[in-house]
């Protein structure tokens, strides 16, 4: 492993990517619109708005791989979700594309597939059905790294992730989670295998109660060590399962929350 | 876990979970045709015919959840089958819907799938092949409870129970084998699921040669954790295997013996 | 063909198969609880309750196959529903079975899976979803008849029928209709295969929007010849497309008016 | 049928639709960024940018339904893609919110699944694989057309148009072609459906050679009319057929010459 | 079309072939073992013995494509089998891959799937399930057309031929019955496609009790015309149809008298 | 377990099952062209040609079973794999049907579908898509198997086995390495099943990328209990790690070099 740029390296995903990645690759080039002045060895760092392709095209320049964790990673409003994911997704590809870059590890989302009941086992064959507009982006960038796969080669892991949290707030989190190291651990895997493709993963840990089936993405190895397990005794997990109501569509649907919040912008006004 | 139910609570299955439910429910109130008079500490007792649909009002009133073993458990003269599991079946989920008792554990069997040959794989999608009339009535409660469910919201576990026994007395049961612990969870699992939905689940522990796939109800979370390997090397069984013709019926369908069984009305003539 | 025994020859669908069928077989043995005195050459009829299984036996002596048209043809008490379909449907197939009868045309309906989205195209494979206790009782029927051929070698026709009427008083027909032409073909096409096996048919015409495939089942040779396309433009069905609201459950769901009716017993009340 | 939007009404596609929608509605409000002229009984025009959202909200005030055919309906630059299609698009769905529209048809494109093989039998889930920027944009709409219905239930028609062209200038086109009837007789589909949910169609004529199965849409009733045969024995395609070779891109994959063409911006540089 | 070779042009299959095919190639080089010398306009001829693979280099020179109908077409002695279709088979895509001829028409055979039964409607999935040595060496030949194919690019029809006779001397054949003129049809089709790719067809004609699907096909537009309903009313076939046994299993399964046949050369001794 | 047979006893195959099968059979019957002399405890030594029908119906006399490693076990010219695999396959499972010999463990080989590539999860239903004439004659071998056991009822166990080999020389090894603990573990529950089919399992070890997916044959209980992962980190194989390409065709597809080598007998010359 040579230079891999890590975009949204000052947000919560890029904090913990930092610690779990350390001393993994010959060079970590941080990237974040916000500065970074805590670089440890083998880090480096560029101030960049994914929003700006020329400045996109510099940013991953002589890079071997892209770990894209940057832009909007909750609901936002539409001309945000436009700006960060739609057109910052557009950027780190076509840059890629321009820079030869041949591998892109892409962080989307359980929540472009937040419409689907609990009861509905998801796997590579799941329609897209997104609970947001931060959801729909992420379909966005999907098709784009299929389309930038077929078209120029370049291979990417398209990974669903869950919910990646030092702890668990609430009870859905006991199927979504993924842990740091896991995530690390599919990471590497992805700049390891020998082959890639365009692959979709469900990236949540080897949780007891899962939603979703990865058999279509063994061929590249990864096998999450973690679980949430240990979490599920602890006691406002237990009170709050005492409450839930199994109708309430934030159950019984697997985007919880997001599926129940109105348009953002309404929000907003 | 408050109030919940077991029917059939004077049989085998019965017996065996009082002992693995012993201080998981608030109160767990057996009924049976049968008296009980050895009542432990967190236990009720209400005898009753659940072939009476008054009675059995009477007996989930105010109850949290049901665990429905009672009924006819092999085959047996279709008068019988009728009685008690076609219409104990029915009092039962229509007393649920009366009362407002939201979720029932039912004892389906692997008898309603038996004339399946055991190259195939069952999962959720496998057609009903009942092997006798035990079978069909459990294929008319799995088809009431989806009703019960799509209509009135009432949530079901459609349990397909294998072989829950102490021992293993032939080799057919190496691969059908449900330990009472395992059954044990999947009953807590079914109370304690945020949503349950009307889920089928092959009710077999973790068994070397398994002829079952339960991938779409993993997100209710049941692993189960005891196999029948360990009897595998039992003297009877090792002398059964040197006999066993692949082409006797008994050998090639799923459900055994019951497959080469007549209709049971003659038997009793 | 010879003797072909007709159940329920009475209703209004054993009226519309006396006049299809008319010269078709040998002998057409009608019964029904009601006299019939019309009867037409080639016709015999038989006074009997079906959910007398003695004299059911009687009944279908000497018959080559069985048109079980008999029942509870629309939702109904649960008493009904018992003692007309589970016990007249069960006392037909062990009648068969007692007499030798080898082939059954059993009369099943879209009732069965009433409470499947219009969006899901259902096949073989589709589970079922009745909306009515008597979708339930048709249910019990097509397992048990899986039953009597696996077991005993009875061949069955198990045919969801849509909506058999000489008009089409609502939009939801124009999908669900089926000629008594057609109909009438299927049975044919029932007692004429050289080999049936246990088949289920989506019994609707050849219309223009279908919610069904029966592409399973192309192997018997039953193709619909009409269409409920000539009625499409009548005015009270063009008005009543002017009101339908998409999202009204009778809408949404293949039932139609049956998956929001309450309790057939509550309303007797 | 009452008023209707129609969007991109100056292009090729919303010419046709004029023609073949001619007296359909109470009144087709044609919309375009060019001016239109010639208006007809029943049309009115209003003038409208569409990647501006204030305007579509105006546009789309007291319309019963709308046609979304506007924006860039070939290969464009990114930022030609990006303004009209992508926040486009978007504009017209969350106007449609806003003012309570529930039907929308959305001209998607089979360029969103460019990239399959002429093996590739294409159905309801086949993944997307598009093979330019306009298929990715399409593939956005698709999925933010799933996004306003599971949320907001508004209804879509995703109609993957093939080719709707007077003439067939390929070979190519035998198996992609759509007439201007059967287009708008989707159309009149779509709106006259009493439900429709959000519904992906291969939008193709009754073509001898296809690459795509609309079993799941039969629940809608399109049935299309016209075929591209008649066509066939045209010199220029027989010709063309002499020269075809079967491992050119623009033959095996389904996008044809799409799939061979780089990158737009670049070929502008 | 140019220059078309025909292997076993002196049996029934070819000799239909020459009728249905005059006119249809610049030059049709018939082989044969057996000498042909009643030569058409257009015709050429060959003799060549199959098994020979020097010879078969000679034969299939400067040809633009091969119709490969020779070998054996029924159940024969292993050494036939092996020698004519086997040895045979092999020659002919070697040297096709020598010679550089790029489209072979293949004449597999439904004996290839004989033991699926009848309610087993048969689509590309379809496991291969021969009947006899015959049909096993049908599915060396379609393993070798897709070997060669993968590895050397020579496309292939793999036509699964039902019974291609002038009459129909059973009711089996009602349903595997392919008329010459859609067999011909299939063939120009073949080498009139812009791209085949090794696509396997059921060659039946538009019967109406089918037993295949050939959807997966549907790109390259062969629409079969002909039916064996005109044939259904023969008195031989009704006389039939009031023998047959349902569990006979020359009716219960596709293959016909094939399955229940020994070994070949058990009969020969 | 008393008289089973293993061909190819001289190969390294044979050599490894020698040591691993040590005192597992009553009688190890050994044969292969090749004299063997340094017979252990329990075997016997029978020196035959495969392709001599004769000789091997004397070879298989009284066996309970055979192993057959037998054979060409890689690439050959086409005589050699006509010989060896070819003819003698079929004499294995002719004279199995000659002599009695009801079970036969068939050395398949992932070469049969090596043109499929990584990102494809091959199960049950993957296609046949060989790499070599040596794979072609394995799919001739399994088609054959299944000919045997649908009319003779000689079941079969079908293992496509990966690389058994003490060492792993390259990474594509990682995926598809069977350690000879796992073989022999599929040897014997091939021959302890009470019920085996004709079945086909993909014989690899429990590594950690893996490319198939054994589900389907869960019921006769194999779970190989050995991983390549202890030999994943040596040197060669880390080196080996950075040249590789991703579209490299002995990358891309599973067959690895197979798939780029030529014909064989063209480099013979």
């Amino acid at each position: 492993m040579k230079r891999i740029l890590l975009t949204g390296a000052a947000g919560n995903l890029g904090k913990a990517l930092r610690k779990q990645l350390a001393g993994w690759a010959d060079e970590l080039r941080l990237s974040d619109i916000v500065t970074i002045d805590d670089l440890q060895e083998g880090e480096s760092f560029v101030n960049c708005d994914i929003s700006d392709l020329q400045a996109v095209i510099e940013l991953v320049k002589d890079c071997d791989g892209i770990i894209h964790a940057g832009g909007q990673s909750i609901e936002g409003t539409w001309d945000n979700i436009l700006d960060r994911n739609i057109k910052g997704t557009y950027n780190i590809y076509e840059a890629a594309r321009q820079q030869g870059v041949k591998r892109v590890f892409f962080t989307s989302s359980n929540h472009l597939v937040g419409f689907h009941e609990r009861e509905t086992l998801l796997d590579n064959d799941s329609p897209m059905r997104p609970d947001s507009l931060y959801g729909v982006s992420k379909g966005f960038g999907e098709v784009l790294a299929r389309y930038y796969y077929d078209k120029f080669g370049i291979e990417s892991t398209l990974a669903r992730i869950g919910s990646c949290f030092p702890e668990i707030p609430n009870r859905r989190m006991l199927s979504t989670w993924l842990s740091e190291r896991d995530l690390a651990d599919l990471i590497k895997t992805t700049f390891d295998a020998d082959r890639l493709g365009c692959t979709m993963v469900y990236a949540v840990s080897n949780n007891k109660a899962v939603w979703c089936d990865n058999r279509h993405a063994s061929f590249i190895g990864w096998q999450p060590q973690d679980s949430s397990e240990p979490f599920a005794d602890q006691p406002h997990l237990i009170e709050e399962g005492k409450r839930n109501d199994p109708n309430d569509p934030a159950i019984r649907y697997q985007g919880g929350a997001f599926v129940t919040a109105g348009h953002f912008d309404d929000e907003q006004e």
